[in-house]
């Protein structure tokens, strides 16, 4: 028998402003018998290096996650009629403990992988990444990574400490779980340590697109970088929601101005429909800084929706 | 086979602030099986007068819930293992129609009522209660009222409506669904809009305990008076939650200066122990007007854990 | 004698932080003698489908309306001398009663329509509109819609109601208060519950423009698809705040990410100069949902001034 | 033909939250004819030492007043039929220039001063007392000082200016405005520049009771304290913001810890029944620092009505 | 030559807005020559277990403590004249690593703690206590612990880590840097995960007072129990800002309703004079938490400004 | 001996949420050898006519730049190792009195001057750059004023008065401290008391650019105008933070909509790179109207920092 399409909460019925908080008022449930895609947090804020607070990101983003309705109008697509998805809960995290985290997640994560389900990950601040690339790439080798964020996160150490937030994808790219070549860090901005914040990311091999750079190519020429680079590599798209500008998302910790919109981000994301997309996640939402009405995570979870576009977009 | 003692996720394993929001971090479930007592969320808030928002009540209580840990020091009693407990969600409610509302509310008590199962409600606006009286006074017959408020709301009408927030406990009585003679208002302070007010509330029947006449009082007269009107009868805990004074519960539709301190609202409520409670809920926390890091929703959180520790105190 | 023109306090003598709070700073009045325009507060929420609080929008929009100075420099206008301008007050609202609500507003403003006096509305949620739009198209007869928005709001019903901040422009087509043909929906945008939402709009006959053809049109090209549609019918301009993006316009009901700036919002009303404008609101301003120091309010108050100023320029 | 008595809206006609903001929803007028009591803002706040933003106190009273109903049920009277209120406006002040707007403020209260009107008065910094107490002590001679505070106000200068807010008790005295010797400051605390800050205050004649020996004393033995130095005296009551804790009444420029709730500012309020009231004010409510919500602006407009309760109580 | 008494800024020429924000306006400088009190941030939060941002405590004290004058009227003491004070700045920690920040902290209080200089420590989260006291306890001997608080803080583990804000007190004990037997717990209230949380600090030796018999008992009897079990033993008095009630500090992570005010806490505090105080520290300060205005900082700064003032009675 | 160069403290030592807040963490010091750029506040807001609070634009400042990064991508110049900078502190102010603070502020700024070290200064209202233009000028000769601001203020009077944060550029010319004829003035906008208000600007001879001009110039038209109008002269650049709109800059004291990014703001500086500048402030940062984590004032402090590299690339 097949299992049921999981659907949300029918609006008509339960407004959209009652009913447990579950991403997108999707089922929660980790059962994954006919599920597509899962929506799962990781509420983890150690390997944070200014403000801290994402471990309550999670919990932001499927509340304003209340708003978002099934149809994508600009890709003409149901996301829950061309996707059984369900908000498959928290995985275990350890405050304090980085690593303990890692392992925790790894293993929370593995059942979903395993079944093919398409991850869809909740920040949590961005040294989670690492975690989510080394179960993802397990299964589809190394990925291509396409990240939107306002800083490459490829520091070396952090108070002799190797992982990090800000070490992130230069770990991901020594464990071979990415593809530095295949691989487009954009939206990069803001005051420096030295030229090598950008240049070591470089070095790795990376293309690296600092924010004006961005600008100036606009969503076309971006995401035909993106193709060119990742070719045929299953894709995984990291969204720091630094990205934006702390207009549109003062609810981070570590926050550079002259950001991106919203407008900007999601014609940006929409550019990239036909990409492989293996995995994502959305990261450094951080709701005490957030304003009234929690506008960082309303952009978060929008964003969380283009992303499963991007893969509904593809089956 | 006996159903399953309900629990909640094991901060040991699951932090705090991780996983989905649900009352006290408990199984959110509609089976009823083995269930003692059940947290259900009325999101309404159209008969409001003053500030709407208590919409979000059910919500932001949930959110506040996950610090609250089983045991009941001041009784001796983990709540968890004396009563099994589960998050029922939210009730259907009709945003924009109050007389839709009470008929969803009353059929979606209904099921949980004719369990036997102890209704713990989490509001909305005072409307509410008296659905909820008119499905449980159904089983248990007319209910001594309890009532911990800054205002009696035994108003006659508000703008033709006669179903409102400031109406609820004169319908309640007309209705025969609470007996006044056996009822208790406490805490009533603020302007008035005439000595009508109060007199009102009196002419019906109830025992109406000004806020500085509460606090001559002190718990144990105040507990003494609760026991003498209730006597035998099934006692319906109402708490609106701007009893407290707006420096302890600032999230709320219409506050009064001079209110009670939480401490106060504890102490009064322990005091209480022994009385034969049917059902509670605690309404009007508006969370749009809460201050950060949402004290009203906590203060509320703590007071439905002490309303389910008199219930758990009687088994 | 001619009765004397209306002028704002003189920020000379009164500071324009002082004063009792009035739209402009202009004299509140209900004596329509020598009148041309007035400001006029609906101050309702109840047909609200996500977070309520728009009945304290004109306070909001008062309050912020202080920092608005007479002079124009983009049209070379001074409002208060071409225009004799009051504030009306607020209309009387039932809280709770969408219906008699408009029974209330569609009374309140017929002495206003009658005078010939152009109304400016300060909402209060989207379902208002249907009420002015009934009391205004007695005189005018169908007017044009020109809608800024990111929602078209011609939903059919909303649980179990036909009145509601939803279905607004389509009870406005169905009692032929507004000739879809003439009008012009623009700024959608958002997540949707299915191609539904804009195509029965565009089944109506509006004609509907998202935020994407907006933004390429540009203010002329849109200015121009008004004037084609709009021709000589005279004009209602409804200005939902949530045109706006969260960053602009935080305090909202229903926000959708990848708004227009005000700058934006600006331009593309500045274009519309030449309009036969015959009345116009600015609705959704929730304000416990705004930013410390009101900006959403700041905004509202700005547009309502640039739609003075397009009334203005008629004379 | 006597003139009418003024009234509030009718809050069955118009709801609370609509209307312009005037003080209870008063009419706004400056004819005084048949007038009882006026509430005058003074929104000024270049004399503050700390935190400014005083000149929005009026603003946000008149808005949280709009809660305040006509009855006292401690006293048993209506307001609004005992006397008949008007809501004056606000006086012209000066900002950047104190000297200025006493000026001012001397000159707007004559007329109701003059007119035997009761000034009540919604501030502003405390400099702004030392303006109402010459014109009103030009009519009634030296007043009786009742002031509740966290601070005698009795400096003899700050950064070579002799007006300013920390001043104004020592320039009344000086100028015999009041008389210390029936003079009365209570709820002194917090931190001092040296024992001279309370010494000096008494070396001027005051009784000065801080907020220790002012909790011992209760309602009850202050009030007999009052009433035995005021004698026959008129009295002037200025309540500054700060008695309440910062808890109750964060919204203001010099908060001291451990101050009074507001059921016992009521409290010591209500046990002063029967004194000579002739004018009263509250000041230092600087919204920009109050919670959401508003508590110190509502916490104010409660403290002024209970002012014009000790008023009516002489009638 | 003796080193000159350090002093804060001249309020009367530099405002107490102004200026670098150190402690109380004081010097910031490591010169420990002559000094006999210094005020020493430790910015960590990495173990808390449910809200972080304890790292921004002690900047958000620095701020509020600009309102700190020098004189304490309770005790008849000006400090700064009593005591040489100085802002030592913060001590070196490692976010994301609990104990690689104990070994920064112990080193880095080495100087002062062997200068004999008092060490008034900002936190940070109380996982901090434990370094102070290694460090402290080097040259003291076992402290006498006086600690107001919400919680023990005696757990065993969290997440499989030993050193944690919930284990400080159960290390310190096993450690010998405390006598629990000379030590007093008071304060506790909330719920409980069971009656071990309690009774495993008695286990320890602890004296653990309740908040309701703290409140019975007031501060002579509290001050006694605490004199009689620290006996001429060194006390270091460890003030967790959850003691007081999140009305009064909301700023905090894991808020305990039916706290204590801050006129009890300062009651309680003054009632200890005469102790031997060798060292204090208020904790759990997090300001992205705290109301406007941070109220919370504004507390913990007069809580410490009081610590201050028992040390300088011992002089 | 050469002086040291100064340097922020290490981030790989002390994180950067740690240390007490100076401007990028740099040494607090009023020793000026060796010496390049010195950050300096002047926390004044008596002359400020809407919202007041910029007295606390330098702490805010000074708390969010120890985000501020040395190396700047744009210019590949590391700041600190191209300048010595330091934090001077704050400059002595007197609140209620504007000239008397003038005389502070250019006595204050007199050894700085005349060192030739370049004074970065943190405001503040706008009033006080006439102060920092007679000390500079006094050196430099008349300076070319370079403004990017939403109003011109060139007033003639305010109340009275004639210094005023709107009246500093008409005395600024008729003193003689700035050229008119090479200064430029751009992103005026919002409602005007009359055409006058720019007018009268272009008749003391400066170039006006309203922002709609602004936009359509572009950073690169915008920094040819300039430099031609500039030619040789020494520059100010004066940077009132409403320049950016309210999105991006809530907390100031008259917002005005429709303003410019950070992006923008960024792009229109950078362009400007050549110019000789000789001092520079920005302005009007009112952090009590900010939104939580202070976004304002994180954009003056990279506006701040764009400055700096502006000197540094002089070098």
């Amino acid at each position: 028998m097949k299992p049921p399409r999981h659907r949300p909460l029918d609006a008509h019925v339960i407004p959209r402003f009652a009913g447990v908080r579950t991403f997108m008022r999707l089922p929660h449930t980790t059962d994954l018998a006919g599920v597509d895609a899962a929506a799962i947090g990781i509420p983890f804020d150690t390997a944070t290096s200014y403000r801290a607070g994402a471990r309550f990101g999670p919990e932001a983003i499927r509340s304003a996650s209340a708003l978002l309705r099934p149809f994508h109008p600009g890709f003409g697509i149901d996301l829950v009629e061309t996707l059984s998805i369900v908000d498959y809960g928290d995985l275990p995290v350890a405050p304090g403990d980085t690593e303990g985290t890692y392992r925790g997640v790894e293993e929370g994560l593995r059942p979903v992988v395993e079944a093919g389900v398409f991850p869809l990950v909740l920040g949590g601040d961005h040294s989670i990444t690492l975690a989510e690339l080394r179960q993802l790439s397990r299964i589809t080798g190394p990925l291509a990574l396409v990240q939107l964020d306002s800083h490459t996160d490829t520091w070396e150490m952090y108070f002799g400490q190797r992982f990090f937030h800000g070490t992130t994808f230069k770990r991901a790219a020594e464990e071979g779980l990415i593809d530095p070549a295949a691989s487009v860090q954009a939206g990069m901005r803001g005051s420096l340590y030295g030229a090598a914040d950008l240049e070591d990311a470089r070095a790795l091999g990376f293309r690296v697109i600092p924010s004006d750079e961005l600008r100036a190519l606009g969503p076309g020429r971006y995401a035909q970088t993106v193709r060119e680079r990742a070719g045929d590599r299953p894709v995984f798209l990291s969204f720091d929601i630094d990205f934006l500008d702390p207009a549109f998302a003062p609810g981070t910790g570590t926050p550079e101005i002259a950001g991106f919109s919203t407008a900007e981000a999601v014609a940006f994301l929409r550019a990239l429909r036909g990409i492989r997309l293996a995995g994502a996640d959305v990261v450094e939402v951080s709701p005490s800084y957030d304003g009234p009405g929690q506008p960082t995570a309303l952009a978060a979870a929008n964003i969380l929706w283009e992303l499963l576009a991007l893969r509904a977009a593809m089956a």
